[in-house]
């Protein structure tokens, strides 16, 4: 509710596109999913607050029944914000009443009130992109927040770290939470590889552009071609070039491009033929988690307030790669695929990841509107790759 | 501004699909036209509200500059409805001070502001249409307004008012405002013909859905009973079947269908299949001006604030067809073409009508969201055979 | 069948677009309409060559049964173009032989015998419409038959010829045959107009290009420019820009487009911006008609040989306009309607013209492909307003 | 050329889908490949045929120059079958000439003319996979060759081969020819894995149909779903329900469906969803070439002239999985993406397979219409997810 404190109900209600949805539609499937999920389910008497919301808000879990069709969330002018509101708070208290009855709360109620919290950060980020796409639409140019904008930084230079071949584990087995397509933990043999320091900048992609990137066909995938034709793609989404100069639009509005900030909001095939261009490749998520895997979760999140991705910092003293957690979302070479030995759960929660692996590839790290505690080395996010809405961008890789 | 009283900012941002405008999109437009046309063009120091506006709210007009794009007008949900608000009143004190000022109003300004009158009554009537297809697209269904409806009206048989044929003179002639399309007033000759004497109503339509109206191609235009297919038509727009009876989505929400009421929201293509159905035939435009000529403009209109068609009233000594004006637009059989001698205006507003000579046909009386000063014999209102969402019905004729 | 002659199978079996059919289908649909409406209703006895043809070779008469789908028909690679060979003379000879006993002759099947021969007639010159467009996808740029081009002519001016206003009649109602669109003949009201002499020319033509016809959108339709738009039109279909010079592709191949001849392959939205731009209009099809109606039938048809349009040739002292039959269909303003009284016949043949009284134009005059006996003064064409693929060009007329 | 026999030059022109090419087009462009390729680099002197064929028969080499459109090869009715085939004669005499002389042929000649082959190879199978694709459209469902159809075979059930975890080696390396994609050789690790002994037959898959296969959506990735909806499936691809009975469209004509043959023309998510019915999945393509990597390649291939999947054959003492090779090609799990250490070559052949690399799954073993020397334990064919026009079937794999 805090992330929408600037957003007046017009704003909250409108849809972008097939795949954004309003924030008003976050806010009320984000309790839906508490009150189907947790609430319904038990014999603790819970009155549902509406007895049609069950069909609106539902987003894709077909065992629920039919949801309300994707594309047309922008047309529910009601429920009102206000009502959406009163929905949360029946809800949240409900949720809090089930929590403090220590006698009620299974461990299996536990796990979907945690899974329900996870499940509401995703949503906090995809809040913040789909309205940054929605004010991006609009010629007024609206900001959702002013942010405070960091000093200009010294420009670190882009160095390899090496990491030998072998057999490496990755996926998840510790104690606390993780989605079900984290799972099982399993053993990956990988060839000597190594990983660039931070993320590419705004800079070092325009010389890609100005080197003709976008109309260099032996740089991209052919279906990657494709759509940079039918989109007539030139730059990276929500670059735009005024009076000669290369203009970016952000959740503060719109402002001259820093070419120190690292690139955002390209798709796979901008980050794969940037790869090619500058003779490296893309990691695999493998070799992404394993050299994350020792390295503590810090950097430019949500909390942070930018809403933006920032300048690599860090000391020069630094072991390993910088920025691989926040400030953008960094492709990798792999398909969104399950690990081996991965099952699909029985119930309804089993549509959470599992229905999704198909022609979708792995990001990893996070971003700039990715709450902290949301993220953690082993986690997977994927995108169709020619998505370009979310702050993604690209680390590289090479064998070594 | 009245006629959004009861609708929130939300109802007020959205569009249910590129025919349709969000009601804020109509207030703001109705404003830039007098802003643009009056105003702007003279000496008097007006200052524009927002720059940015002229752009924003302009509809078609490419002559005073390329438009923003028609399917993403839902999108702007800024400026917010207060705004727009503010934006009127600007404009319209600027209006009042012209128009009090008799030195500065030339006869041509004059004219303008009377065109931007009725073009705002214009859309008046699109305003509620448009609403009327949001609301339907929420399963909640939201009511506009609670109307009074009428109490049931003994049904009047259909009668037939025959008229000779000759050379008759259409068109607009009189000193009163008309569009620049009922000009020039031209002779056309007419067979023999007669006019049914009230539109036809749901219970006549609904004995047509019963003898398998939809499936009988042979009732049907190719192009009509495509879209048919496409659409998956079975019933007129917001006829919904529910427990085995019919129910119409009115401005006043879901109420049990009337069978005493004009048909309603059918298309040209279901209107020819009908009169087809029925041994009939629509009316020519020519026709149906020459039965109107001699009635006076009365029925069911906007001010009524019925939004609904009514059954036809009247006494039984009357000499002419009933409901002519008003309750429901009548499809014609004439596709909307230039008057003999039409000559298209050559300043911006050349493009008011003529631009839209293809593909449409032509509807003829006025509805009940028509206000009633907006309507006249020649009036000529056009749409695609395949629309539904404005309020049209259907009258008969048949050589005689 | 000498139309094919010089045709290939694969010429024959091809399909450029879902409006145009393969010649083969076009020598197999024609033979069907004689088995399936004139031999396959008698006692005759008569044998179907292949009881699967009634299906694959229904173009649209849906009360025959579900054609096979239309943008298919170059799918069909059987039967061979020998077989609908052996098809066409089995046919063939069964109509010989009932044509050649009067005791089984009854009128009704003369008249079917008759509008067979003339359907066959329509799709004589629809093969070489539609041979020319499969042509026209081909970069070897085929020829269909080396054609005898006349000489060059010296170029009429522009003149134009006066038509009183009147009441006049248009539709047919003499002896012969015509088709049951150009009935009932009745009484139309005409203004004073005026006609030209001739066709537009293509250097006339090219005039209009020169002048930014194409970009200049105050002289479109609104919907035609969006056509224009969707299919980057910048010259009539055919036309070809090479070496700073236009060309045309004809059914003799490519040549250098010769500006004495018509135009040609131009849409109903271009022959009336043409218009426009020329400060004139098109006439209306009762105009055209009652221009016509005294004309005799002479003029460059398919009989000619030259598969193209020509000069107007025509003596100095002669009275009316030249080149009304022959050459070029002209486009009029008049929507493709059904005249006053006009019934949808009840049989099968119903099917023939009336359900595609929608959304298309009337042409009138025939051109270089039509066979001169299918013409005359009543006779109704009538496309779609963007089609191009056939030979449609420009007859101006203006107020007088 | 062989592989025309049976067919006449009007089936060899047709295209009856955007990814299928006409038979005469794949005999032109394996042609071209070696025109352009091999011979035209050459100093030899060597004469192109015809120069647009560089344009009209290049597939999708953009480095050689804009291909003609995919879309539209059906067109092509020019050059004549006869004329492809002296286009084949023609450059066929200057590659054996070419051949033929020691002195002309360096190593890197030689390794196109190999590739040449290869991809010549790729064709023969396309060719057939085309033709049955084009026939299936023909209600007079054309047979392309009778076959001989071996006799009923005792079912083999299905058993279980199982695999140890470890380290393993997949790629190309030997001596042989492979294709890029093939390469490098690398290391991937294993978990403990069990294959199938045998494709999976007819009769399962009509289990999983009766049990309501393809209306389960929990069984099914969601764009499988989505495609299942959006295509109307109902059972693989050339399954025909007639008189309660399936029939299957094959290469031999219309003939009952035999349920102990290989289920066949399956997309991968058929495959998958079959796969998760059984309570089992698709192997990895690791997982199949490791249990490959030492099985001799034999099976129904193109030489056996079936044209058609066949019933397992083998003896019972038999140690490996059956018919990994032959008969169908088998979905994989895996994305088809490049191996560790993969470089795209950097001229004009760099286009092989590199840009093909996004959202495609791989397909591994060959079919019935693949020519036995074509295929390899390490070869990798792949498709979209949702093609089912190839000779597409099933292997099951399972944890152990």
């Amino acid at each position: 509710m805090r992330l929408c404190q600037t957003l007046t109900a017009e704003d909250c209600a409108a849809q972008s596109m097939t795949y954004a949805s309003p924030a008003k539609w976050h806010l009320a499937h984000t309790t839906w999913f508490f009150e189907t999920f947790l609430l319904s389910g038990q014999d603790s008497g819970y009155g549902v607050f509406h007895p049609r919301f069950e069909y609106l808000f539902n987003s894709y879990y077909e065992s629920v029944g039919a949801p309300f069709p994707r594309p047309d969330r922008g047309l529910l002018t009601r429920p009102s914000l206000d009502e959406v509101g009163q929905y949360r708070a029946h809800v949240d208290a409900a949720v809090t009443a089930l929590l403090d009855d220590p006698g009620r709360l299974a461990d299996e109620l536990l796990d979907i009130a945690l899974l329900g919290l996870h499940h509401e950060q995703q949503h906090q980020e995809l809040l913040l992109t789909d309205i940054k796409h929605l004010f991006a639409q609009n010629p007024l140019r609206p900001a959702y927040r002013a942010t405070k904008q960091s000093g200009s930084t010294p420009i670190r230079s882009l160095e390899w770290h090496a990491f030998d071949s072998g057999l490496v584990e990755i996926g998840h087995e510790s104690a606390g939470f993780a989605f079900d397509n984290e799972s099982p933990r399993h053993r990956v043999f990988l060839e000597d590889y190594a990983l660039a320091s931070r993320a590419i900048r705004n800079g070092e992609f325009a010389a890609f552009i100005e080197d003709g990137g976008y109309a260099r066909r032996e740089l991209w995938l052919a279906e990657g071609f494709a759509k940079l034709r039918e989109g007539a793609w030139r730059a990276p989404l929500y670059w735009v070039r005024h009076d000669e100069k290369w203009w970016a639009f952000t959740l503060a509005g719109l402002r001259p491009l820093r070419m120190e900030e690292p690139v955002c909001h390209v798709s796979f095939y901008e980050a794969d033929a940037f790869a090619r261009w500058a003779g490296c490749r893309l990691p695999s998520e493998a070799e992404w988690e394993n050299a994350a895997a020792c390295t503590s979760v810090e950097g430019n999140f949500l909390e942070a307030g930018h809403f933006h991705p920032e300048a690599a910092q860090g000391g020069a003293d630094r072991d390993g790669p910088l920025q691989l957690f926040g400030d953008v979302w960094e492709w990798t070479s792999s398909a969104y695929h399950p690990y081996p030995g991965f099952r699909i759960a029985e119930d309804a929660l089993g549509e959470y990841n599992g229905k999704f692996m198909s022609n979708q590839m792995v990001l990893r790290g996070g971003s700039c509107v990715s709450p902290r505690s949301h993220l953690r080395a082993t986690y997977r996010n994927f995108f169709h790759p020619d998505a370009r809405w979310q702050f993604s961008g690209i680390r590289l890789a090479r064998d070594h």
